[in-house]
């Protein structure tokens, strides 16, 4: 790897995708390398040559601390779709004309699946316009859903979230329900996968019996079951609490938040905005059975709160980080980093760099072995996967009562 | 004092309400009392005899600590409305016998202001009955409405979430908006008064500009100038987010919730039960600028969120639980524990106990003087006012990743 390098981030943020940032830039100082440049905004803002300087902000050992407890991007995301190669040679030239400009040899790109095929599509350019710099995809969403890796930085966090947070509702919702019982829906995120919905189960313990049920996109949804679920579980609990997917669809293909009055609204990547399915079914329920009910959305809140973010994720995703600069520094290229776990219990971790062909746009899903048999259940293969993944917490730094960040 | 003594919890719970809890216990522990009972769902359970005896659970001083740290109500609680004693005499007698079965001298009652009428009305009874039971309130409301006491257990906690969570919102907003802003609305819990919705302005700091806008339910909304003031910060800003109040209303007097399909639903104390006028806003934004929107409710994480809670406040929230014994036992009855500052910087805070019948039903809303001009904005006399209350952390116990929490 010759020159400078360049690192960006891509899509939905994450509570640790800035510890990446600093995994890049500490390895970038380690092997010498002199400028560590930043895309604002991602690629997006990369074609308008908009750049950072990292060492502006990273000075100390200090700041760069602080940015591994900085949520979202720090550089700034974007959303933005590279068109494919084939007549729009103009903007792939560009791009490496910056690089050249800014003597970058090295191109990191911290993202989920659709930020994958933009590593995947210039390395391919590269490989077949005899350019040298080297392109290497630094894994994060907190959807989990991309293959090979064992699993993606930014969902421990996402999980140890949604743990917490559904064990705290659980509690909320218990403390009534004398004389009758009351129902809470909880949305978590998910378009297709339902790794996030089901870190709800990982909130049951010793102290907490978790939520009664979980519903998943991997499964097809029966409204006349799920109520007649909750109308069973209300006849002998005072407290009902339910996890279900903002993509969870019915038979007929049509998403739950599609009974509603959902928007039309669709993404620059063509996913269509989800959200509401939570209230549907809380009316639904609280029309079926005139129960109190209510309805609660995760909404940002869960890939944003770093606050609560899992030590083991923070220290992965800087290790990924990190690594894909090494990876770049023994000469590879068009590839993403991997996890590749060595063992449960004790959890073992280390890291690969695995060709990028075979992750871009390949979405995985939750496997159907860790669903209960009734479909709205999680069992223990998934709470054995995933509980390594939201173990340890690293203390914000606490200024003025509130969690202090990083910023450009 | 003579006997054993009660403690109960009642409306809705909060991040610190179990603290109180335990400062009961433990000044009872301490002044020789022989058993503290625990009514399970508060007077409603009471009422029916539904005791538990705290020793049971509190055996230890980490049993103790334990407790602190577990949100929402640990007995269970309950939105009954006491009668008036005016020809309910039997339900009075009823709640006396079942104190005199268990030799209960002292009635300690953990709420706001519908729960301190449930303080003033037995208090009353006792004095126009001749009966020698003393019945002190125990402050608490994440609503923060109190009169009286300087501000509320619960306040600081839910206040010092909303700022943590806001400001995440806020950076996981600002992450996007390369091209076009986006619009976030936050709906933060409080029918009547602002003071939960004027928390969003502690994000505020060197590191986070704070939310571009606060409307409180003090001032009148108005949806022109709403959509005016949202089109204007677009213009000129990438990222806006706005916090809103569930209790906002027009100059018709209409919920500003009530423009789309709100529920009709009123809990046991004739409260209508409001959520949705993030939703309905952020549809009218889309409508108006096309811009991409997104609505978000902290709902009830605001109130059980006790693994962020704040360390000012649940030391506070023993203190009035413990002093509430200690004036009991000093005699006092028909009293509420205040909270009265002395300082804002230091901050310092001492106790007294303050007649009900100036507080049970009074609601105090947010000072006008708070209020900027604009009438969407909270300026620097609040924040001196609630900086102290969201200070220090008491970091959870985790267990398996989650925090621990103790139960029944």
């Amino acid at each position: 790897m010759k020159g400078n390098i360049v690192v960006g981030q891509s899509g939905g943020p994450t509570a640790v995708i800035n510890s990446s940032v600093a995994g890049v830039y500490v390895a970038a100082k380690k092997l010498g390398v002199n400028k560590v440049y930043g895309m604002i905004h991602g690629i997006e803002g990369f074609l308008e040559d908009k750049l950072c300087l990292l060492d502006d902000y990273l000075g100390s050992a200090a700041d760069v601390e602080l940015l591994k407890r900085t949520p979202s991007a720090f550089l700034g995301s974007c959303r933005y779709k590279l068109p494919k190669a084939l007549g729009n040679e103009a903007t792939y030239e560009k791009i490496f004309q910056i690089m050249e400009k800014h003597d970058i040899g090295g191109f990191f790109y911290c993202g989920g699946n659709d930020s994958m095929d933009t590593i995947k599509m210039l390395s391919d350019y590269a490989a077949a316009n005899g350019k040298s710099q080297l392109f290497i995809g630094v894994p994060k969403t907190v959807d989990n859903d991309l293959p090979i890796t064992d699993h993606c930085p930014g969902y421990g966090s996402a999980a140890k979230y949604i743990a917490t947070s559904m064990k705290e509702l659980i509690r909320d919702n218990e403390s009534f329900g004398a004389k009758k019982p009351t129902v809470t829906i909880v949305e978590i995120m998910g378009r297709h996968a339902g790794w996030l919905t089901a870190a709800a189960a990982l909130s049951k313990g010793e102290d907490c019996s978790g939520p009664d049920a979980i519903y998943l996109p991997e499964v097809t949804f029966d409204l006349d079951a799920f109520l007649d679920k909750v109308k069973n579980l209300a006849a002998t609990k005072s407290s009902v609490v339910i996890a279900v997917s903002e993509g969870i669809s019915l038979a007929d293909g049509r998403f739950v938040c599609e009974l509603g009055s959902a928007s039309d609204y669709v993404d620059a990547f063509g996913h269509k905005q989800l959200s509401g399915c939570a209230v549907i079914l809380a009316g639904k329920i609280a029309e079926a059975t005139g129960l109190k009910t209510r309805a609660i959305e995760f909404s940002t809140l869960q890939r944003s709160a770093t606050h609560i973010a899992s030590l083991t994720d923070i220290n992965e995703a800087f290790q990924v980080g990190h690594d894909a600069v090494v990876a770049a520094n023994e000469g590879k290229t068009g590839m993403m980093i991997t996890l590749d776990r060595n063992g449960d219990d004790p959890y073992q971790c280390g890291t690969s760099a695995y060709d990028i062909h075979a992750i871009a746009n390949v979405e995985r899903p939750l496997p159907k072995e860790w669903i209960t048999e009734d479909g709205c259940g999680i069992n223990d293969g998934y709470i054995r996967y995933a509980r390594p993944l939201i173990m340890g917490e690293l203390q914000p730094l606490f200024v003025n009562g509130v969690p202090c960040h990083l910023v450009r």
